[in-house]
């Protein structure tokens, strides 16, 4: 599993060295190289909010290979994507890609962000082993930094944390609804020869919606009780 | 294919809002509308770059209800996610799982995105079809407004490259299903301190299935046949 490292190249805006600051807290990602930053006043750490201890732990460099001493794969990010090969440079992979290849390997990866206005110079580029570009609209591409940085890092922090998983019915949970529901067209005459369908219909329905516990029994409780409202009201007649 | 609104609820920070009109831009989402906003100055537009096009278009609103007019899916988000099952308002779907579901389907749908400091209230999480949390940090899962809309802009742009669509139902027809829900739990005496907790959870299961129409005329087909059954039964008593 590779551990990250957020490089912001000349970043000329406090405020955005902030927002990067706590978009890296939002994602669990703790190493911020600056290289020749601006000044970090009151609105860096403004913006930054809980990860301002990732700003203050923050250290600056003079340039581009000593933010990346000790790094085992540097991937630059950039928003103009080329379509010509001569520009190999330039080739970019989505960030899709960069979690599928950095999933599975180990290592220091750096995410290295350019200038707000130029992004990264040609021989920045050039320095890097992987290119990432985010797709965007072919009329205006140029993400704010730190939008660029929290679609990476949320893309690259699905690899790390399976997903919580909240308790799903069970089998025989679903099938008791299911029931119920046979029950209720039943007690409502629906004609015989729809039932099939509709109860497929019912079942398809769940299971796009994959429901909780509660949610079954609750749903299980209106379908009952109009029932046995029915039967009841039949056996009185 | 779907057409999407960002409604932004009671925004504090006219740069926030400045900042989601850019990655709108970006995403190639034009239709903003703000529900009671700070006053939009130059610090909006700033931070808007490209986008100060949409903030000039938004439209400013009295309320979630006028905002979310003429809407097929009402999309709430959300940075907390419950794992307690009763609160079933909060059960939230991931921004991928929303692009599945949205890919699929036309109509407009509302991305609604709450206050900066309590997020959406609970009346306007109960307006909600689905609610969408971005999986992050436990530490500190609260994402700026801005990141939250770049992440699941960026996650639905993905379904545009063009896919077959199916048509789902309407907001009308999903109405009129929600209605014969109402009038079922009313026939069956149904406690009425549960009804609107049962209704939220009726509404939030149909909201993450994104049912067709037909199945919709299916189910309230079943929900009306029962209604109408108990009342002539106890006209008949």
């Amino acid at each position: 599993m590779a551990t990250f490292r957020v490089v912001l190249v000349e970043p000329q805006n406090e405020g955005n060295v902030g927002a990067v600051a706590r978009v890296m807290k939002n994602f669990g990602v703790e190493d911020l190289v600056l290289v020749k930053p601006c000044p970090l006043g009151p609105e860096a750490r403004k913006r930054a909010m809980h990860g301002a201890s990732i700003l203050e732990k923050s250290t600056s460099v003079a340039d581009l290979n000593e933010a990346v001493q000790g790094v085992d794969l540097i991937v630059g990010t950039s928003g103009v994507e080329t379509s010509s090969e001569k520009k190999f440079a330039r080739i970019a992979i989505s960030p899709t890609d960069l979690e599928t290849r950095t999933a599975a390997t180990g290592g220091l990866v750096a995410l290295v962000f350019g200038r707000e206005d130029f992004g990264l110079l040609a021989e920045d580029v050039e320095r890097c082993d992987v290119l990432v570009t985010i797709p965007a609209s072919a009329e205006y591409p140029i993400l704010n930094i730190s939008h660029a940085a929290a679609i990476v890092l949320y893309e690259l922090s699905r690899g790390r944390s399976p997903h919580r998983s909240r308790r799903h019915a069970s089998g025989l949970e679903k099938e008791r609804l299911h029931r119920a529901f046979a029950d209720l067209l039943a007690a409502t005459d629906y004609p015989a020869h729809k039932r099939a369908r509709t109860s497929i219909m019912f079942r398809r329905l769940l299971g796009r919606a994959v429901p909780t516990p509660w949610e079954f029994h609750a749903l299980m409780g209106v379908l009952q009780r109009a029932t046995k409202r029915i039967a009841r009201l039949e056996r009185g007649r």
